[in-house]
């Protein structure tokens, strides 16, 4: 273990993970604390400032990346507006933040923190897409070995691709989004209990969960088939809570892929669960600070 | 007017589309010819080759791209199954024109050659996706200036990007495919007459001619707004035969998008027409081959 150290934050709705990775890319120490929805965000920093002093200890960390719920401004200096945290309106995290913690600060979207965490995790590859499926559908987009955020900050929004223009209403105000078909949410919704319990069922053989797994997968894979043909990524990752669910999950996508793109272009496209898990998020951070920072 | 000059050629299933560009990107002159479905690849290959020498007369091309129907082989050495052009099954056109014309040759999809054409004819933009209306659709995309075919070859299939899976049946074998609804085939097809024919009665007033362009527009709106939630590209050209029908188009087509993309996302992405017109593939393919080959 030797310098430099990279400092990589997690702010998530529920919990802010955070930990310290060695110039290498490997994951030193980490802790997590609850996010606690009645702090406003000056607290909140305060209180990730504080963490993350803690993990760093007497090692000093050459800089700093924190992956927020988006959207964020296209400058990446303020959150937009944060879906899961109240009240966080325009907020300047990265500039509060670096005044707390005395280093360059580096903030992006926690899906696309994710996606260059798994992206360093794992084989090598041109191009990697990122789902998350948890309360939303995120995603994360890394084109040669860069985070691609487009021309407006928020490329990779892969959560609201329209799957049935008759479909059920989404969040954002559209229907048939597949975040409205196959989140952990409209998994919930649709078998009327939380997902994972819904993949319990399945594996006792319940014929209700497997209606609402097999369709929201069914669903998943046109989504994935749709964003293959528009990229053609090599490795796409699904991740966040209900990737989890593991093999049931995955053979199902694989499968409604496999039936709608062309068999050539399956060839050279691995679709798998990420390999960092919940950590996904700080490590990718605390790497994109590296990357963009020293 | 001075060397190096660059030969491109357009593999239509129509008409075969060639002409000569200056090192500087500037078309110099230009010709085309029937394709004549009775001639197979040899004798059509033949006729490429003597059209290019014809235009080219004492001037000797440094290079030659030429665009044909996909889909290719990763490595774009022969073309595996062109869908409009009968016999033609793993052509080795490159190695072929080679010889026939004695200088390097590059091959490249038709609607990749014409992306790339309208990428160097327009403003500078870090991602550039084309779409091309025509029998089908098809689909190119530049990434910081270099086409990018993913993983295996077959990126900007956008086409195939399916919209409802109780939709109509495409040539692929899917359903709800975005050229099964928004092609000018399908178009056509609802109308009963050809798209043009559609469009000259939308003009003066039809309401059933209206009825079919305002679906076929807001279906297309509808994959171009998945796209951009994918990829963002900061210019979006709508080219190919369709395309030619203009504002009316357009003015739906971006309404569509509008309806469907966070506004922010909006700002920085223009849907526009091509500025090459039909031969925006010959030139594309000509400058892919000054840029691969040179």
């Amino acid at each position: 273990m030797s310098g430099p150290f990279f400092l990589g934050i997690d702010l998530g709705g529920t919990r802010i993970k955070a930990g310290i990775c060695d110039g290498k890319a490997r994951p030193i120490d980490h802790a997590s604390i609850p996010t606690d929805a009645d702090h406003g965000p000056e607290e909140t920093m305060n209180r990730m400032a504080e963490l993350g002093r803690r993990l760093m200890g007497a090692r000093k960390a050459a800089a700093c990346g924190i992956g927020v719920p988006g959207p964020l401004d296209l400058d990446r200096r303020m959150i937009l507006r944060a879906t899961n945290l109240k009240g966080w309106i325009k907020v300047r995290v990265p500039s509060g933040m670096k005044r707390r913690l005395g280093m360059p600060v580096i903030m992006e979207n926690d899906a696309n923190c994710a996606a260059f965490g798994e992206y360093q995790a794992g084989s090598p590859c041109d191009c990697l897409v990122l789902y998350t499926l948890g309360t939303g559908i995120g995603g994360g987009i890394v084109i040669h070995g860069k985070l691609w955020v487009g021309a407006s900050g928020a490329a990779g929004e892969l959560g609201h691709m329209t799957l049935d223009p008759r479909g059920p209403k989404c969040g954002c105000g559209q229907r048939g989004c597949i975040e409205a078909m196959a989140s952990a949410t409209a998994v919930a919704r649709a078998y009327g209990l939380p997902a994972h319990e819904a993949f319990a069922a399945l594996r006792r053989g319940d014929p209700r969960a497997k209606r609402v797994i097999d369709d929201a997968c069914d669903k998943l894979g046109m989504a994935v088939a749709n964003m293959i043909h528009v990229l053609h990524p090599d490795r796409i990752v699904l991740a966040g809570g209900m990737a989890a669910a593991g093999k049931p999950l995955f053979d199902r996508v694989r499968a409604s892929v496999r039936k709608r793109v062309f068999p050539v272009c399956l060839e050279k496209i691995r679709i798998e669960p990420g390999r960092l898990g919940g950590d996904a998020g700080w490590i990718g951070a605390a790497l994109w600070a590296r990357e963009k920072l020293t």
